[in-house]
């Protein structure tokens, strides 16, 4: 059992940042996400691209953004279930929470923050009838541990930016590489492009298009894949292979949050705007994406700012009666669960004669 | 008469940020500030100490802070009317709003935003019976342009880093800098106390402590100051000189705002929290550590929250029923009022052969 006192679900901006807030209040967080690392959609759907309306940031890579905010949470030693759905919720007797993932992972904690984004990113599969049958044996819908395919033989599927960054990335590492996609033009940039272009050219990656898979052939793991090419409807041919790695897309869904009792309003989770975030089962909050309210905007930095407050009442839930005065960090510091500390240079009072 | 969209009083922080995501939205902006410089306390009072709670910064000196938020929103060419307090607001017959400020540069909008801070930042005086007579007849409590003292010969009265760094730099431009405190310590950045020294020891800043200027000579401009020696309490003497400068710190204050009927409670002005961040009177708003709301927090990251929504709110006032959609700067770019634009690179589609 994973013991926090706030229980963050999604790693994304938001969360990122609650941890940073709580652990300015001496509150300590644990994450859990679906995807394989923090950063949410920013870092596993767009990390090259550039945000323009984080306040003080002219531009910022939503990679780079993620990696800042990493920075500024370190010091508070935040925990991490990665790669595991948030399933269900156990309220207790003393009104704490019992939060168990998909994979049975038990969390416990006296405050649950849900910011959970748009939802947890589900992979759009492809339609091939026997492929739930290897799912975690061979079949992979994202990309968690690229050391798992050292040396192996891998098929990826898809035209986008992670078939052909994955199809990069692993040119390297497994054993070979073969790239199936059902057009020949590829969508993604320039320079990706370019790159699996020329490594097709060296040798170093199979490029099957225009082309599908549909089927697999394996017995408790992949064997190989069945392609079809589209020039030849009438022929379809295996390629023996450890690994096939359908990379179509992630859509985020709400998944099982939606079954948690909480007020669900057009796919969000209705909160209290007006105070603190707090959704209407008391120490459950939502923050980010994935809440409305009236006027709400669906901003990152709206998000900082939930957070923010939402830590707030977290603190008096946590320790209730006690007061907590607001302390600014240029005046107070930032004193990390790690023993760090960051202060503001002292002035000095010295003579001049 | 200037004229905009939103008027937006105080050129800090939030003040800053309300221009870009006002822009975002097409709606121009002109911003009134008693400082002679945008930034507020941040470029004020603390340029070079660092905030660690700005999201997404480890660490930011408040400085910098300004200088980003004045990059981002550059695009959107705000106007600026420093070194001048709003004074007087005026409703018109057609709700839109005139606010004068000290000097009487008047401007005119149907959305004025309220974001100054703890208030305007009024300098603390010196005890000297007749000082209002030379006010801008030579003594100035804030340095706005630091030309005016080119080749004049200058006495600076203080001990903290204002009148440090000050006279430092009028070393180099003033034709002579007496500095005047009534400690022999001072009280500020290691580094400046070390260069006065040095400039002291070079005969380029004229030392006089302890003592302190206690009268004013002069006919319709400042001819000398009279000093007192703590050493010789008996000996008073003039110090020949064009500007008599105090630098005793600026202390906030709500001031003539505090006039305008708005509703105001613990020296802040009340607002909607639950939606809008609008004051009693419709049109007029307050923003970030002005306001106050059940839970409120007076920290820069929610005054950037309040910005963007109270601009949602701005749009419906100045357009009324005009449906917003959200659109996110990483898929539709920034587009300046200047003609620039700033966009994501676009994903190419192109086919590997």
């Amino acid at each position: 059992m994973i013991k926090t006192d706030i229980l963050i679900i999604g790693a994304g901006p938001t969360g990122l940042f609650t941890v940073f807030e709580a652990g300015l209040l001496k509150l300590k967080c644990h994450l859990i996400d679906a995807l394989p690392q923090p950063g949410g959609q920013c870092t596993e759907l767009y990390p090259k691209k550039p945000i323009y309306d984080i306040p003080a940031y002219p531009e910022i890579l939503a990679g780079d953004l993620t990696h800042r905010l990493m920075e500024q949470c370190k010091q508070f030693e935040p925990g991490f279930t990665l790669g595991e759905r948030a399933e269900t919720i156990e309220k207790q007797e003393d009104d704490t929470f019992i939060v168990t993932t998909n994979k049975g992972t038990k969390h416990h904690a006296p405050v649950v923050a849900i910011a959970g984004g748009l939802g947890s990113f589900e992979p759009r599969k492809p339609l091939i009838h026997n492929i739930a049958d290897f799912e975690d044996r061979g079949v992979e819908y994202m990309i968690k541990d690229p050391e798992m395919y050292r040396n192996k033989n891998v098929v990826i599927a898809g035209g986008g930016d992670s078939a052909l960054d994955w199809s990069i990335f692993l040119s390297d590492v497994a054993a070979n590489v073969t790239l199936i996609h059902r057009r020949n033009e590829f969508r993604g940039h320039l320079d990706s492009v370019e790159k699996v272009q020329e490594l097709k050219n060296k040798g170093k990656i199979n490029l099957i298009t225009p082309a599908e898979v549909v089927g697999i052939v394996g017995d408790k793991s992949v064997k190989a894949v069945v392609v079809k090419q589209a020039q030849h409807i009438e022929k379809e041919f295996e390629i023996e292979c450890d690994h096939f790695i359908p990379l179509f897309g992630l859509s985020p869904k709400l998944g099982p949050i939606a079954n948690w009792g909480l007020e669900i309003e057009k796919n969000a989770i209705k909160v209290d705007n007006a105070l603190d975030y707090q959704t209407n089962i008391p120490g459950i909050y939502a923050i980010g994406d994935v809440n409305t309210y009236p006027g709400k905007l669906k901003l990152i930095l709206c998000g900082f700012h939930e957070a923010t407050l939402m830590c707030q009442s977290a603190y008096q839930r946590i320790n209730p009666g006690k007061r907590y005065v607001l302390k600014y960090t240029t005046v107070a510091g930032v004193n990390g669960f790690d023993g760090t500390r960051k202060e503001a240079p002292k002035a000095v009072v010295k003579a001049i004669d």
